[in-house]
Order: structure tokens, then C-alpha cells, then sequence
């Protein structure tokens, strides 16, 4: 397989773009992306996106993202996993150019939930969940989660407020992101005192709903530096799936996809979690956040919610996570998700964080996550 | 790139299946092609489908189906095109092997429509379309290719019952095929006398809403052999689109992407439209039928109803069509459709289409449309 790098990256601000629809955010995203590659055109666009049919009215966005850009007669296909459809997006795009069939590829991430009502669009994030086991008995995400929370508060003595820190962490450094939705801190004081929206999640626990679009654009890692002042090398990449019934799942804490994706992720990246520096994780709730720093091996199993706890999650800490706002602060729309994690990351290795740079950024770690756990996909970035 | 073949195909029949859900004819198609291909397991899963959210309330479908198989862990993304997501999930699988990351993959195409309303089923279509230019207009898929049905006749001066062979050549072929929905014969007659549904379009013109699933194992070539009596090898793949909206189209009958994609996807193959022994179109409107054989290079402009009203398209003829039935008469399970054309293929160059077997079929090539022609992909396969 040829080796694969990020040449160019892209993303909106995260918000509620009441006047802007989903082919514009794609489009400014897009544009971004290729400026910053310096290219016009490239082989293949592969859009990452959950919901724009349910909630939209519009499917086929491959072929819609291709003519908005000017570019059809290009490879387009729309990818989805749920709420980690941008890194598989990210996926696609990392084999077509592997295989040596593609050279430079658009890889997008979109999603547009702030036309909707409050009602429609938790109830198009269940369409992630199992629509015969789970939603069928009236299970919506946020009841999903403080099912899988209460369950770690009860098994390793972890009270509600042990999670605080996740939060607090995420919003003060959204701070410095101008395209974080939120740019409000968060103190242990309003994080307790926020309203519980299903015991024991609390409405700070949970990520917001909302919009935006992120890109990057994919090269042959052979020719990425005649092309790029600083490609960012993709050194690991992997998908795996889980039972998709949380019920279905032998241990429902283990989160065994994400174990599975960030083991095989290591491996062809030849590494070990040690050599992570920072950890662009999926903190959709505070319990993913904690869940996933054990299932891809930063602590052992119980113990996630110390390492917000100790302080080791900040951006001094042994392992920064969520380094421009994560999923709670920067925002969470849903199918784009996964390229802003991959944008940012790469913001980090170029050193470009500005106030939020990561110290000697060297490899950096994105986790994308699907429904209750059922996709979880992996990539570990370096500076090539 | 590593070459790509198939080893192994599966099918469910295609019809109105009120009482066998998504998951289980997934489950039944995937199942006969693992065991066609004598394997358990595989590496990656590609589903895919356009409306399982939209008319089934269910995303998520590449975690579900590996779910479904037991084989939870593996990779498993569900890719979408409008009507060419079948096709679409075949590429990312060909990608997904030709980069040398993945050994064995599943691709296959799932669709379930008959548990909604008939109003809602035209509804879903038309997310293929441009929601904000055309559907926002009131326009369906019935009355898109009425338009350009109306246009080809008055250009190329035909009528509207000179489309009739590609019906009752479509009717002729299913009658010997199990999987088909329809086993009736239609004459000049039958059709003359079907009514008009959006005029200049027939009932008969209109390919069914249905149900079905069919899939593909996929190997490296190169050791196909070793895993398969009868491997196909796939010798040209290509996607390419055109705007999304006809009337963005500079030329509406012209039908951009299929000439570019079938471009592609010979140059690849090193061949040209004459080597190709048959083909499995796109017959979801006998209007796509015309203007795919002519941007393919079967026919002059304004003359792909010649092949039909002069018999080549028929079994004996120079360039058989639909040849277990196609769109119209086999049925048309949107987002399987694609596989379905595949794994005709397939069985037609292994020899196994029986009274319905293309004499010396060598070369076979499928295209399927997503949308009124936004995304068209073409595949080339041969005998290994």
C-alpha cells in the first residue's frame, strides 16, 4: 500500500447556521480545504454524514458536493456510520488513495441538525441505535449513555461529579477556538449545579446539537511534501465494530470496538498508547470520555475519570484531550464530527494551535464514535 | 493496485417482503455468498443502501449487519449514492482490497420499502434529487425521466411505443430467473395498453418498489484461484457524477457521468464497448435505458431505441440487455440494485444463467444510476 498524508484542511465555525444550509457549510469547508492545499481539483470526494436525508430531505450528497464545488465528473460517494460517518469518510478516502487508483482526494464531513425540532432530531440520533431492540423500546441516546454511566458509578465507586473535570477541560479550551460553538467556561460550581436531563446525565455531560462541516485533502505520502509545506503523515488507521444493542454487548463498559480499532490502529502505526501525545477523543457524553481512555489502553479498566480527576486530560497534562473544545465545547455535528477531530489534530502537529499548542506535538490520536459504541474508528497522525 | 475478483455470490429473491425485516435479508444474502465463496469470515463489510434511515428507522447499517453475521469486530461502513449505493459499496471494497490493507471483503447492497405508504416510498425516492431546486418543486423520479423521455422523443423524433422491446425483453429474461418479482410475460400489446403514469411515461416504462438484498465476496486475485473454482475478475471499476439537478445539465440527454464512467472504466480494463458480451443496465426508466447504451458507446446519439426495436438487446442479439430480467422486471431494490446486476454478472460468466445464458459470455459490464443520472458507476468483469 502507498503510504497516505494530509495536505490541506478546511472546517466552519460549529454552531446553529439557522441561514446557512448544508450544501453552503460543505462548500465553505471544502473551499478551505483546497485553499490551504493549494489545489483546484482533486480525484475523488468522499462526504461523511449521518442524517441530511431524515433531517434534510437531501440523500446523494456525494454528487451534490461534487457540482456545488464545480467538480462534477469526479468520484463522489457519501459514507456513514453513525455519529463516526466523518472518519469513515476519512477511511474510504485513506484506501482509494492506498490502493494506487486515486492520487489526491476531498474527504468531508457535514452535518446540518439546527432546521429541525428538538424532538425530530433526538429522534433521528436514535436511527444509530437499534431501531427493532432498542429504540423500539423508547431508548433515545442521552438514556443510552446514563444507562452505561450509572452502571460505572455503580461498579467502581465513581460519584457523578468525579466527571466534572472532562467538561471543565473541553470548554476552557474552546475558549481559544474561534470555531468552537462555546466560548463560556465551566466551573465545578455550574458543572454541579447544571439540570439532570437523565440520571445521572446532566445536561453538562452531554455535547451539544448542532452544525458545521470539516475537510482535509489527501495525497500519496511519496509526493505530499512537492505539495505541502507540512503534510501530516497518517500513520494508523482502523474501523471496528460491536454488538450495536448496548444489551447485546458481553461487557457493556468495555467498549470492545474501540479497544479493537485503537490496537489495530496502533499496530500499523507501530507504536504504543505511550507514544500518543495528544488524544482527540469522542467525549459525545462525559462516560464515553472515560470509556474510551481505557478501552484504547490510557488507563486501566474504572479508572478513565482519574485521569480527569488528577488533571493528566489538560493541555499541560500527561495526555491532552479535546484540545480545542472536543465534542462538548468545539460541538458535536454528528457526521462531521470525526474530520473536525482530524483537523484539529493536524492544527496541533503543524504546531498551529496557537494558545492551545500542545508541547512537542509529535503524534497525535483521533477516536470516532458510532451509536453507543457499535463503530469505532481510530487514526493516529504524525508530521511527516 | 492489486487486482480484485469476486468469489463468492448471494442473493435474496426480489419482491414485496412484508414479512422478513432489513437485517434478515441482509443476513440471507450475505450468508449465501460466504457460503458460495466457502468462507466464515472476513476482514471488512460494505453495505450498501439509500433509505434505511429515512423508511426503515434505521442508520448504523454497517455495524448492524456485521452485528447481524456474528462477526462483530470487523469493519463494517455503509456507503451511499441514491440509487447506485449497491454499486457504490462494490467500489469502496475494490478500493478496500486493491490498497493491500484488507484481504477479504463483503460488499454487499440492502434495500426494505414495502413496510411504508406508497406517497412516502415517492417521497424517499426523491431524496435523490435536488431538494432545493427540484423537489422543493414538486418534481418525482417518475416525472424527472417523463421529461427527459418527452425531450429524447421530440429530438430524435420516436414514439412512445418504440421503448417497448426493452420491456418485454426485461419481462422475457425474469421468466426463468427465481429471484425475480415478476414472472409475466409482457407483448407489444400488454404494454401499448399500460397506463400512463406521468406522461410520456407508462407503468410499464417504470421499473417496481421493492425489497431484496444480494452481495459479493471479494478476494485479491491473486490468490483467488486458491479460494474459488470460479473467480471473476474485475477488470474495470469507475464512479463519476454530473449535476445533481437536470436542469444544470448543458446537455440533458447526454448523460455525462455514464460516458465518463464507462470511459473510465474501459481504459482501465483495456477494452472497448465492442468486447463487451453483455450488459446489465440501468433500466429503472426505459428512457435511462436508451441514453446509458449511447453515452456507453453502444449506440449514436438518439439511437439507443434502435438497439431495442431491432433485437440486439435480446439474448441472441449483438449486445444482450437485463439478461435475468433487469430494473423492470427482476425489480429494482434501490440501494441492492446494484448488486444484483453483479451477481447476475457473475452468474452469466461462470455459465450458470441457464436458458438465459449469454453464448460465450467472456466480458460482462454493469452500470447503475443513482439519481436521474448524478452518479453513474460502472464495473467491467471477466472470467479469471
Amino acid at each position: 500500500m502507498r503510504d497516505v498524508a494530509i495536505i490541506g484542511i478546511g472546517q466552519t465555525p460549529v454552531g446553529e447556521h439557522w441561514d446557512t444550509s448544508l450544501r453552503h457549510l460543505a462548500l465553505q469547508a471544502a473551499l478551505n480545504a483546497l485553499h490551504d492545499a493549494n489545489i483546484e481539483k482533486v480525484d475523488a470526494i468522499y462526504v461523511g454524514n449521518m442524517l441530511s436525508g431524515e433531517v434534510g430531505g437531501q440523500e446523494h450528497l456525494g454528487a451534490l458536493v461534487a457540482d456545488s464545488l464545480g467538480m462534477s465528473g469526479v468520484e463522489a460517494l457519501k459514507i456513514e456510520a453513525a455519529c463516526a460517518s466523518g472518519a469513515a469518510a476519512l477511511r474510504v478516502g485513506i484506501l482509494a488513495i492506498a490502493s494506487g487508483m486515486l492520487d489526491l482526494v476531498l474527504v468531508l464531513g457535514v452535518e446540518k441538525l439546527t432546521d429541525t425540532l428538538g424532538g425530530e432530531t433526538t429522534a433521528a440520533l436514535a436511527l444509530a441505535a437499534d431501531a427493532e431492540y432498542e429504540v423500539s423500546q423508547g431508548i433515545s441516546f442521552v438514556a443510552l449513555n446514563a444507562l452505561l454511566m450509572r452502571r460505572y458509578m455503580h461498579d467502581y465507586g465513581w460519584r457523578g461529579d468525579d466527571f466534572a473535570n472532562f467538561v471543565i477541560n473541553a470548554h476552557a479550551n474552546a475558549l481559544n477556538n474561534p470555531n468552537a460553538m462555546f466560548h463560556r467556561r465551566v466551573t465545578p460550581e455550574s458543572y454541579a449545579r447544571s439540570a439532570l436531563i437523565a440520571d445521572p446525565v446532566k445536561l453538562f455531560d452531554a455535547s451539544p446539537v448542532c452544525d458545521g462541516a470539516a475537510a482535509v485533502v489527501l495525497a500519496p505520502a511519496e509526493y505530499a511534501r512537492t505539495l505541502s509545506p507540512a503534510p501530516v503523515r497518517i500513520r494508523g488507521s482502523a474501523v471496528a465494530t460491536a454488538p450495536l444493542a448496548v444489551h447485546s454487548r458481553k461487557d457493556p463498559l468495555a467498549l470492545a470496538a474501540a479497544r479493537l480499532s485503537a490496537r489495530r490502529a496502533y499496530e500499523m502505526a507501530q507504536i504504543t498508547p505511550q507514544d500518543v501525545d495528544f488524544f482527540e477523543l469522542h467525549d459525545a457524553f462525559t462516560i464515553m470520555s472515560a470509556l474510551s481512555l481505557e478501552a484504547a489502553g490510557f488507563a486501566e479498566r474504572g479508572q478513565g475519570v482519574r485521569l480527569a480527576l488528577e488533571g493528566d486530560i489538560t493541555l499541560q497534562g500527561r495526555l491532552p484531550v479535546a484540545t480545542l473544545g472536543g465534542l462538548k465545547a468545539r460541538g458535536h455535528p454528528v457526521g462531521a464530527t470525526g474530520m473536525y477531530q482530524v483537523v484539529e489534530a493536524v492544527l496541533q502537529l503543524r504546531g498551529l494551535a496557537g494558545e492551545n499548542q500542545v508541547p512537542a506535538a509529535c503524534i497525535g490520536m483521533t477516536q470516532n464514535i458510532g451509536g453507543s459504541g457499535a463503530t469505532i474508528i481510530t487514526h493516529i497522525l504524525e508530521m511527516a
